[in-house]
């Protein structure tokens, strides 16, 4: 069972860290109730709001992006699904399965539709059905991936709203399609490396120095993904999720002090592990979603966009409506933009 | 077992069908080589063509269209994905289902990362799985999805390229983002009603008298998506499957030769059942995709588009890249075009 | 979704069985702690036991009963597992699913183990995969799939004891291997019909009537098998779930006063439809398993067994264990006894 | 991927296997066709045979074998099942997968019976689902497993026979309940080891001299089940797999020269890895299944037989009616003999 990545580190890195935690905790001091321990957002657009800072989107500002934009190539950010994929399953979630339910031949000797031989050799069936953990290729969280205490954001709370078919709140079907900024903030190029070393944690002032490096700074209501270079491994299966490089509690605070809307990255986990919170192992994750109505897209394929130094661009997408889902899968279009949005 | 739509229709009906299929013969004589029965088209696009007329969209066509478009309202084209949700189980194809891989209170029973109870009540961790049919809710069928005497578009035999995780050859995952011209055919809408009648088979007068009311036209690349209105039905289960309306023969020789590149409707199967085709039980899949190369979209939303009389717009769609699998679900958008292309 | 069974009848049938009730709560009292909701039971074998009556077993009840056993003939109690075959799936549980997972010509074209095309073609391999509700197929339900008021058997609480893989107490993996006297209750035959009636509910006087004609009596550690014949529509679907003839309370309280180790019938859902408790809809299930510690068999085929009047019998079952479940399947052995046990 | 197992050895263990190849040839040359490569067998009951050699159980065999039969102590002869048990899936296979679909608190929260909620929270209703690959957990392969050049055991071909819901042939709904004489052959016992080495392959003389030691010998219709001790390492996951002991060919054909009925093992392949035949990767597997009409059980559970030296006894199991499958789960009891039988 690959769960060491949960797991407290040995001694000497946990002094470290709990040095690193202490500041951490004075850092958010500043921001929490006095209570130590964080608790879920109160979403600023109501009791009754399930979609967090996706609200920032509006008819204007969906407009003014596309606008500016240039389909004359349409830049694919999603991957492939197929057995096998790397994906998250170190406590037994499903893996990616695909199978056949009908084929030419198959159908050839059950007649399933009672249609007589002839017919069947005539029209070559092919039917499939597929399985999947919603955290599965290039995918999108839903805010009620991970709360606090009980609840997810803006309140509700598990034993009110989660069903055996999900949740009854904010679930993956709320999403709205997204057509927004996009920013690219490619990490591993503006340090000049292929990939960010294994386990590299990303701070603040790796995002501010990418972003200065590519002339671009942030806006509030972005669709903002990082790029760690980890998508190389991707057909390597397991090396793609061990030891991935990851983002910080840190450079999470300056994701939300800049307004964006939605965050991603090309890693499977987005969030750097081990956690340096005892008594949180998904820090990154509990802060965006849960305490900031944030969504994250994981295993965006952002290669192209690289290769190409295309750092801002209009982000167009449509995650699946899984209802009350956590996560749905999500194949986004990016269209360069003609003209620098003043 | 719901074969029965599949089942040759009782005798006198299918003298009238005969003299309809007498006809037929005639009109496919004219396109088709001297052999009686259909092949496989050959790809203008080469021998190694995987996608058909998907060839037809370009940079240029993209972009124009693009330009074109008004984002301040993005209309969602994609119905939800729940359990219970119609779908063609008709011979045992797998129902939608969804199922929790981790709940709040789960975890703090099971503790599968092994971080103790207080984290786990800490961290309120969902995560999810789901399982369909590749051709569920709105989705995209894939070349593969039916072919003609052993062989798919462009000649690519299941003996040589179907293995047992899907075809090597014109999968979904082979099906490039859509950036096109849509028209949306309200068939119901031009007839003065909310739904098509049970069993309505649309043929190419009432495509053309439609169009002529919206005073739209076809062009050679278009996404053309026709409403028959029984999206209305779509929360009654097996009643929105049983009698549907659909494309006959006819009306989907209309769509090939006005250039059509992705076809689609707001049903499930969106051709007309029963076949009128003795020996083909799906004469309006074989002839889209096994002889002209066009993905066929179903259970399309049409209904806000229709509402607001949107009959041309932008459509932007990625479907899932189901590696080998003969559909894949999309969740599409549309925008308006801001001024009539000339 | 069929959840008729489940809800309340009209209110002419509701009068009368307000009155059947206030007769039931009666009964009830004799046995029951004052409080009028029942509670799920203590377990005589100590607060750490999670089979209940199956402690009833012994080496000596085992060995008594195989001694007498002739296994010249071997009776098979299960039905088949396929795809389609009639299941509890009312409200979205998963129906039985079977699928390739590798084939003769599948190997050859995707070359799994990379062994080359040769190898393929020489060894033809055939690998498949299932899934299915647990209660699909004969099958025995565990103790823990019903309770009363968040408790199972014994007391042990869900949100103690639920983890997301299941319970951590009276799982399916808990059921031991069951050797013991089996006996048929045939109440259709002692009725002289080959089926009950829609609807029949079997109480204590079907009961006795049908053992006193077949000359046999309980005791105490019996397997208890009725028959309502119900299994001629197996291969039927839905029709042998509606409106199926079962086991009212009534009855139910004599096979426990009587001893049952385990009880069981040749139906999907043991218990009569629709309750006539207000505020419990399955209040068979709910006495035996969450009250009474007694297993319960379901979909039991006891065609053979019926037509050869084998009414006593050595029962063998070893049912799957699938850690933490609410149900396993079976296959139990029936073997003729070749005397009258004293 | 862990696909080497299957892989050819490099070079100089290969040149070791030729030479027992050639060996092995020339035994296979005494009793196969004059055409070098082994054919599927053709069945002494008849064209019609599906079972193979379980035609040798007979009304006198069961009952000989249940009278010598003591049941005061049952022996499970099966493991459990749980998420992330050890399995097959190098090549994809999915894994056991269990999942709830109905717990106390989610029906509170879903009503999916639309009961109301104090229904609901009076009756705590758990339900569950499993998917596994057929070969998971112990399990006999039925005879359609493994065939030779496209066809099967008995000489029917996957091109007529098998379908998409599995094989219309053979399939492992055909395979009797099992009662029959059970031989244990601890070979891990017999040299004295707790577990037989890595990649150990059992042989004829090792089988030989077990069973000398144990003072047993096998008879025609047997039920014989190998020990290697690997099951000791069953909670380990993937080092359960890797390297396992297995049955060489040479052990194989001493099996089917006794007259073995059903053989068996405690490990998962059965047969020892890598096999020593450049075109054939299991040829255990289809000597056994496709030459010779023998099912084999694999993942027995042995421990406690072999704890309590019982190594004749009588084995009673009745493996699930999966319809078309290639395996099924089999939970067999034994029960020790009384007496030596004559």
């Amino acid at each position: 069972m690959q769960v060491h990545i949960f797991r407290r580190p040995p001694v000497g890195r946990r002094n470290l860290m709990r040095i690193h935690g202490c500041f951490a905790l004075l850092l958010i001091a500043a921001s929490m109730p006095a209570s130590a321990a964080p608790e879920v957002g109160k979403s600023p657009w109501g009791p009754a709001d399930e979609i967090g800072r996706l609200n920032l989107m509006t008819a204007e500002s969906r407009a003014e992006i596309l606008k500016q934009s240039d389909a004359s190539q349409a830049y694919d950010l999603s991957v492939d699904y197929f057995v096998g994929m790397p994906s998250w399953h170190g406590i037994g979630d499903p893996r990616s399965q695909y199978w056949l339910t009908h084929t030419p031949r198959g159908t050839e000797v059950d007649d399933p539709m009672q249609v007589g031989r002839q017919a069947n050799s005539r029209v070559s069936y092919t039917g499939d059905a597929v399985s999947m953990y919603t955290h599965m290729g290039t995918h999108i969280d839903a805010l009620n991936h991970f709360g606090l205490n009980g609840q997810i954001y803006n309140g509700f709370s598990a034993d009110e709203h989660l069903g055996d078919r999900g949740w009854r709140k904010a679930g993956a079907e709320t999403i709205p399609l997204i057509v927004a900024r996009g920013v690219l903030i490619d990490v591993a190029a503006s340090q000049g490396r292929a990939m960010l070393p294994d386990n590299y944690r990303i701070r603040r002032a790796d995002l501010e120095r990418a972003l200065m490096k590519q002339t671009v700074s942030l806006r509030r209501g972005d669709v903002v993904l990082i790029r760690t270079g980890r998508m190389a491994r991707f057909q390597e299966g397991q090396a793609f999720i061990d030891k991935a490089p990851g983002l910080d509690m840190d450079g999470a605070r300056y994701l939300v002090e800049q307004g964006a809307m939605v965050v991603g990255a090309d890693n499977l986990s987005f969030e750097a592990f081990p956690s340096d919170d005892p008594v949180n192992y998904v820090p990154v994750h509990t802060y965006l979603l849960a305490e900031h109505g944030i969504p994250i897209i994981e295993l965006a394929f952002l290669e192209e966009l690289a290769k190409d130094r295309v750092f801002e661009f209009a982000f167009i997408g449509g995650s699946l409506k899984f209802r009350g889902a956590s996560a749905a899968p999500i194949r986004p279009i990016a269209f360069r933009l003609v003209k620098k949005p003043e």
